[in-house]
């Protein structure tokens, strides 16, 4: 699973982690509404959950990255922000993906990819 | 849902983003066992699934707080960490709890609470 996660919000480590958590619940269960994903969650929990923080420039390349990833067949969700401290309503902030094999996802966001991107850092 | 980092570790915001989905996931699966936390559950989700992310100073301030909490019906599970990166496996990083009304979590961790904890930073 991949938590993408926009970095010119300048968002601080709660925040981050807040986000990431509502990422990763929100990926989840869209997964388990797409019946391709049944082996690829089995697998997942099977071995560990695996999550990677990567980080994306602005809402343009989530959204694009985002598009990739589901054209791919990768179960997606966007965090839109309630707003209740350090961003505005609606704002988008992480990007939750997966679970979903390795080489599918690495295809778009590994450094050969479509769109390579960096760790969060 | 509280998120409760251990601040110890020094974790980057990335590390500390994948520890927060795990916590998120483990604790959300642990409520669904707890017959108790069905209309907790069905509330948060209306709510939008409120999180707030708090920082301990080391592993056994994480473990008492997670055992008050246990001892007030608060589902709680703690991410040991695989040890990939950053920490040894095994590590003990982030504790989940939660979904649970903010009454009983306040009397716990908020201010006037047995364990008052601050916001992660």
């Amino acid at each position: 699973m991949l938590l993408i996660v926009r970095k010119d919000l300048k968002m601080g480590k709660g925040k981050i982690g807040a986000q990431c958590g509502h990422a990763t619940l929100g990926a989840f269960e869209r997964a388990m509404k797409q019946p391709r994903s049944a082996a690829w969650i089995a697998h997942w929990q099977k071995f560990g959950q695996k999550k990677v923080c990567l980080q994306v420039s602005g809402e343009d390349e989530l959204r694009l990255c985002g598009a990739f990833l589901a054209d791919a067949g990768v179960p997606v969700y966007i965090v839109a922000d309630a707003g209740h401290t350090q961003v505005d309503p609606g704002t988008e902030t992480v990007l939750g993906a997966g679970p979903a094999p390795s080489a599918i996802i690495d295809a778009v966001t590994g450094p050969k990819g479509t769109m390579p991107l960096r760790l969060l850092n």
